[in-house]
């Protein structure tokens, strides 16, 4: 007899958030389900851990027996590592993280909390997903979102995913009938255009917001930007071995080992 | 005649840290220097910026015209951000970040705020290096890495780096005499085993403390590991196109538009 799949969920909109309930629900159809999720947002935390502060973990009475639910007071990282050294009975099957108030395609998931997640439990050897829709609204409708979500998330469990992958999916803002399918595709060359919003306190000191704007730099069609803008869901498989192995011959011819 | 290159110093353990006052005395041999770091410790906050919170700049003064130096609110990333945005006049021909309190080889890269900063340099287009010391001891001793720090940051104002492209150099602690030379690694494949530390408020509730054993899982001579345990400078490419390129082609394989 099959065992039902152990299923990790977070995120870093907060364990409130529309996004991860809609998650959870597509879960519990699927496996056991666990969450362990921010107690507050924590948007743009990147792969930030707390190790200057205590954590703190609340269980959440839920009437179902399928689905235990914690928050945590710590970023998205730190669920993962308290949900895997704490919480869990045994290594989860699969790791999802989201699904996430707004895109975190191309360069956008280097400050994402909800990818963290995702690469912390890669890092761990579980199976990963981090799953974004393209809208940052609280009440963005996720459920053109429920089929595709539950398609990806099987293939994971059956295939399991390459040592060292997870996932970054991002689901465009349309009807379902709409989109015209799942692109695996790379992650686009794309900035952020800084633009600072400078105020004044009511005491006449100055302070700044962090705006900007989103720019691609990249025309090519095999990318997440391209894939988005164009009716698709796409994947990015996504590493955390950093190490840029094409530049290391460039860097191999520098004298670094001679005296001026 | 030659112009003195502009270089930005940033760190992520805070503005008085004893490492980015070696960085920066280093840095002003070799050009005009502009510092805008933490105003606080902000080790381990990865690529985390701050969109949810205000951001405050402080001048500080300082005697030396060929320095200035501006303390932020913010994470490191803010830090470079808000610097290219609102206070150098001209795209700094270098970053470097650091010198760290901490090693950030292997796996610690991708939680460090250091290499984070240097990072969101490469984003911006600006040659970019963050340096770390094995020492975590807010009193230790960096006068050996001061030859290897300024022989590095020439040969990238010299050389320039490959697009995309920031270093992260680790250096060992030890003599000066002792140290072999400077290798270009890998990042070698480990793992942080987390141990929480479990303990009780005196009102009698639980709370965690992340503590936890780096295990090196890599038997590579060729890592940033190897090279730091045998008396090598460790200096790995980092790059930030997160795609895994090898896994495209598996993923291909999948039925991922086909209806169940």
């Amino acid at each position: 007899m099959n065992k039902k799949p152990l299923i990790l969920v977070t995120n870093d909109d907060g364990i409130t958030a529309p996004g991860i309930r809609m998650l959870i629900s597509i879960m519990k159809e699927i496996g056991e389900v666990v969450v362990v999720a921010p107690d507050k947002p924590q948007s743009a935390t990147g792969h930030s851990i707390t190790i200057n502060n205590t954590l703190y973990l609340n269980e959440i009475s839920t009437e179902e027996a399928d689905c235990k639910e914690i928050s945590c007071s710590g970023t998205p990282v730190d669920c993962v590592k308290l949900a895997v050294a704490e919480i869990v009975k045994r290594k989860p099957d699969l790791c999802v993280s989201g699904i996430n108030h707004g895109s975190n395609s191309s360069i956008n998931v280097i400050y994402s909390g909800t990818m963290s997640a995702a690469v912390e439990a890669g890092i761990e050897g579980i199976p990963a997903i981090g799953f974004s829709l393209l809208d940052y609204n609280w009440n963005a409708d996720f459920s053109h979102s429920k089929k595709f979500i539950r398609k990806i998330a099987l293939e994971v469990l059956q295939n399991g995913l390459p040592e060292g992958v997870v996932l970054n999916v991002n689901i465009p803002k349309m009807q379902e009938n709409d989109i015209k399918g799942i692109k695996i595709c790379r992650q686009a060359k794309a900035v952020w255009q800084e633009k600072f919003d400078k105020r004044q306190t009511p005491q006449g000191r100055n302070y700044y917001w962090l705006t900007g704007e989103f720019v691609n730099l990249d025309r090519g069609d095999d990318t997440d930007e391209w894939a988005l803008n164009h009716g698709y869901i796409s994947i990015v498989p996504v590493h955390f071995d950093l190490t840029a192995h094409h530049a290391m011959q460039q860097l191999n011819t520098w004298n670094l080992n001679e005296e001026n």
